[in-house]
């Protein structure tokens, strides 16, 4: 059995596992995000007490470099995150380890997981949004991860804002309220004074956050209108949400767009994801084996 | 030299055309979009007349069914176009031409044509927006345009709307305020009780229009991060239009995306397309061209 190694790194924690191209996790580590630096080292760490890998896939919190004819490839590019800006993530395993490394988006990652083993199966095009401390989007169009000069930043993208409803100003330092700044967790704790998973079910937050996302995957839709989107992250947590999203994006795509895949109630288009946890580290393990199978190593779109 | 067939249908005028792959038209006819049947008809003949051609290319006015494995393939779809719901168009010219055709909607067409011969040579991903009677977007994600579970319908993607500055309601039947029903010519024309093309340059209305275009195009920048993006159509047609957009969309997009393609200023990112009155029946032949391309016929996602 050929064994892979997948690695997501999130702002406070990484976890490195090694696992097969079936979904079996067989070592897994989780540590704390520190300096680059200290962090690297202790993936190196693990990946050289593990059993051999052929091939690792790393899912990274965002922006990261993703064009492998730049020099600073699989980088963490301008983040607020100290001392990981212009951070080499990639070059550094592939170094240590002499083994190839898969890179990309945390959310593609976790797309390209949920594609091979969980809530996407049998898609061609499938979007992952997490809506946490931020909201990022994996836009799988095909088989890779779709980038254009940029990897996808959906979290930044403008949706109608009410001030006389709802006069706050948005957390987003870029934008202020974009979709991100208006709906992601911390937004929601200092909009209503607590954190989102104080507020009761039946809070008038929930209708607002509901029509906020359903916003910005409308406009998802009528853009790229993937075959299916997987909505999760720690917002989705609370109980009725994803109900709420569903029947606000129903209405608010008028039924413009015919297809038996959005058929009333939006109930198998807009799905909450399977992986559970692990879906960060399997979605990197998933890349590493998408990218590792012989079929897909010259493929047109194939980062590396 | 091969010749091949262009058909551009819009809502009033179709115009019909033979070319080379080399964009030069040898012969061409307008024709007015009557009924499906009439119409039709007129095209066919048009092409029985003409020299004989490889391929023909169609971009049609939307939306369309461009499914290749749907028994509605090329066909008219849901249009408010009185006779034209459900009218079958390149199956019709198929049989009765006995050629091939490569069915798409007008703005993909035209983003063929313009990456072929205009203002989009060189980029491996081009958006192209146009501004008219509606707004409607053609994406090339790699060679071929894109479609999910439907074309892209970008124009109705929603957008900050300010009622308290601009208390109009918007003009789409199926959205009311979406980008299309509050940017389109004829929303510009009930707002301000005047067609577009009188307003003068230092109207207002030109201030509200750049704001909303550029909103939307700020979400396809964040969505799908074209390598270029072309802006045309009628109501660009207005002195100085383009550069307010240019300006607005730079503040929107508020430095977040780090390319070197989205240079100060956006003199090189946001472009007017360069095919002029032609630009839809070239890129109808441009699209006989692509796949007419020995390389191209077997390519994955090639509509036919």
């Amino acid at each position: 059995m050929t064994l892979v190694g997948g690695v997501e790194t999130g702002g406070s924690w990484c976890v490195c596992a090694v696992g097969s191209c079936a979904g079996e996790i067989v070592a897994r580590q989780r540590l704390a995000t520190t300096s680059p630096e200290e962090t690297l080292a202790a993936i190196i760490d693990f990946f050289k007490q593990a059993p051999p890998v052929a091939r690792i896939g790393v899912g990274s919190f965002g922006p990261v470099d993703l064009d492998p004819r730049s020099p600073t490839w699989g980088y963490v590019m301008a983040t607020p995150k100290p001392g990981w800006e212009h951070a080499s993530v990639a070059r550094g395993l592939e170094q240590a380890l002499d083994v190839k490394v898969s890179f990309e988006t945390d959310v593609a990652a976790a797309a390209i997981g949920e594609r091979r083993w969980g809530a996407g199966r049998g898609t061609g095009s499938l979007a992952y949004m997490t809506v946490g401390t931020g909201i990022g989007v994996g836009l799988l169009l095909g088989q890779e991860p779709w980038h254009g000069i940029s990897h996808p930043e959906v979290g930044h993208v403008r949706v109608p804002h009410d001030r006389a409803r709802d006069p706050f100003a948005g957390t987003c330092p870029y934008h202020g309220d974009c979709l991100e700044g208006l709906a992601c967790g911390p937004a929601l704790a200092a909009r209503w004074g607590r954190p989102a998973e104080q507020l009761q079910a039946d809070h008038p937050a929930w209708e607002l956050e509901a029509e906020y996302l359903a916003a910005g995957l409308a406009n998802l839709v009528f853009t790229v209108a993937p075959e299916r989107i997987i909505l999760g992250g720690g917002v989705l947590a609370a109980p009725g949400l994803l109900a709420l999203v569903r029947a606000r994006l129903e209405a608010l795509l008028g039924g413009y767009i015919q297809s038996p895949l959005l058929a009333p109630g939006l109930e198998r288009y807009l799905v909450a994801p399977a992986l559970g946890d692990d879906a960060g580290v399997l979605g990197a393990i998933a890349l590493a084996c998408q990218h590792g199978e012989p079929e897909n190593r010259s493929a047109p779109g194939l980062t590396r």
